[in-house]
């Protein structure tokens, strides 16, 4: 098993049947000790957050299968954090597509002349690149296109896909009363086809109930438990 | 003549007529001294600064005139370096239509990973918002359009006039061997109508000769003189 890649909150290896395994760390994005899933750096470390997350990725991505969405996923190992992926080409570098539903988070410090804190944003969907030196920046379709990262098709399937995605978790979230603020998902080229990869976890979603942010943690056991 | 808006180069009074003065200064954006037409303060005050502005504004929307572009221009006088313009209503609080012929800027600080400095990007169109508390963020046509500031037909009609509109200062500038990197322009509505509004000189623009910057005043001396 090769280590073909470290990241903040997850190290990938290469298998000798050409799968990639996602090994979930325990450490999670923020800065001095608190967790914010916008964030550029490892803010904490908290014993059992990486199986958390793989929990609920594993649920959310089975969900996704029975609804016919394309996910990089094959299989979980709980006990080990680890999962076992098909390997995807990604768009350039990587990019990040958001799902807006509340105006809060890096939307509100962008456009907080026109939009209140809180206030509703029908799945508003945005780009990001995935760029910690140059802090994530908004990417435009046009951009995306002209720089050869995204095609014109490929952007309308990601838009599409991402609404998709957002809503069924949005729904999952809804019947436990819980309520989803916004999400940020990863997709991938496999054999051409693209398709959601890395996690959906507490750790890339902000989710609140009656108006409180809940921790990842919290949202594991509140969905799991 | 009532004062309407004190800005960082210009200020704006209204006429009894409903027209509107634009008073061009002698204060230049930048930092430090240093001229820069991005930088969102006053960064240096040039005697004389204000008239030469007035003069290539006055120069390029009588060549917009001629080839049928909107403007909001009636008429300037250039010993009292003001402007009588049409009174524009404004998308939101103001926008920026930016266009690139080269990768330089505010451009290459966000999309340094897939673009080399000085690359170059075919009259690539963005929008940033005029807001200096929060940096004049870039703003997506879906985010315009959801935010009420821009409609899908405004935004398709902005860019159009905004390539169009470049093209044309970027031949004339050609005529002098002189190479546009970029331009930022602004638009208003005239009785619906989306005309140019502001200005057109070194003030807006980064144009290049023989690969050296050519400072504002100096661009005026190469074009007018």
């Amino acid at each position: 098993m090769k280590l073909l890649y470290k990241g903040k909150t997850k190290d990938v290896y290469q298998l000798e049947d050409g799968n990639y395994i996602l090994k979930f760390k325990d450490d999670m994005t923020g800065t001095d000790g608190k967790f914010d899933p916008g964030a550029n750096t490892v803010g904490l470390t908290i014993d059992g957050a990486g199986k958390s997350s793989l929990k609920l990725t594993k649920m959310f991505f089975e969900i996704l299968e029975e609804k016919n969405i394309p996910t990089h996923f094959i299989d979980a190992n709980i006990e080990e954090a680890t999962m076992t992926v098909k390997p995807a080409a990604m768009f350039g570098n990587g990019l990040e597509v958001i799902c807006r539903y509340k105006a809060v988070g890096s939307f509100l410090r962008r456009y907080g002349m026109y939009a209140k804190e809180g206030q509703d944003l029908d799945a508003f969907v945005e780009v990001t690149l995935k760029d910690d030196q140059r802090g994530d920046p908004p990417i435009s379709e046009d951009a995306l296109h002209m720089l050869n990262i995204v095609t014109r098709e490929e952007y309308a399937k990601l838009k599409d896909l991402t609404v998709k995605i957002s809503n069924i978790v949005k729904e999952e979230l809804a019947k436990k009363n819980l309520e989803l603020y916004d999400i940020k998902l990863e997709f991938g080229k496999v054999n051409g086809e693209i398709v959601l990869i890395d996690e959906i976890s507490g750790g890339n979603m902000r989710v609140y109930k009656d108006g409180k942010y809940i921790e990842p943690l919290l949202l594991e056991k509140l969905l799991l438990q």
